[in-house]
């Protein structure tokens, strides 16, 4: 990662220069943004759900449990912008229309499930840690 | 990653089993928290800023640029409850607290590590995806 640097870019502005210019420390830096798509609640598991299949919407919302449509839509949205997610219309009628990855999304995403594989299988630790913080401070 | 599998536990209860019965896209489960402690906005920042480095809170507050004093509060307190921060306090006066990555929060960070680098050294891919979104509907 790079260092801190000043950035005086509004959120959201192309800006030329090389790819360590892009510091997600930085408030201004269009990469926090995107970063935010890639890790947003609904973000994270959309895009984990697309991992091993193109989906439809509805298969979509069904696996991502607890997401409204309208968060669904607004979630897919972002990520097709970012060329994270592909969207498939196919002219027929009804349509159809099918979400898949992108090869940038294909390896967000890998490096997306290696940090939830570690943390669902950790999840034992973090629940030991949460009682003992608990315990010290009388709120278990 | 398991398969999505019904959950009836609540949310922060403490449950046995093996770790694969730990789902992040089921609703209920408690790795999802821990997987948005860790991924949301402040959580992110606040341990890789953390991770090369131990640092006093206004040093990181410094670092994680945006964050206000509230919220990195909030975010390091969840952070040491699920064991990922350790939070060293000296007894000496006046006192003197630093902040440290656990073993398991190393482990996560160097996870959320390898995804930033890739979403700031592709930004430049990022940002042409969203000109041509933009573009193609005629909001550029």
């Amino acid at each position: 990662m790079s260092e801190v640097v000043e950035q005086s870019a509004e959120p959201g502005t192309e800006r030329g220069g090389p790819p360590d210019a892009f510091d997600v420390f930085s408030r201004n830096c269009p990469s926090r943004a995107t970063l935010e798509h890639v890790t947003g609640r609904w973000g994270i598991l959309t895009l984990t759900a697309l991992a091993h299949d193109t989906l439809r919407f509805n298969a979509l919302r069904r696996r991502v449990d607890g997401v409204s449509e309208k968060m669904l839509s607004q979630t897919l949205q972002a990520l097709e912008r970012d060329g994270l997610v592909i969207r498939d219309a196919q002219p027929v009628n009804p349509p159809h229309v099918e979400y898949r990855l992108s090869p940038l999304g294909r390896e967000t995403t890998d490096r997306l499930l290696a940090l939830i594989t570690l943390v669902e299988d950790r999840m034992p630790d973090v629940l030991a840690a949460r009682g003992r913080y608990d315990e010290a401070r009388g709120t278990g």
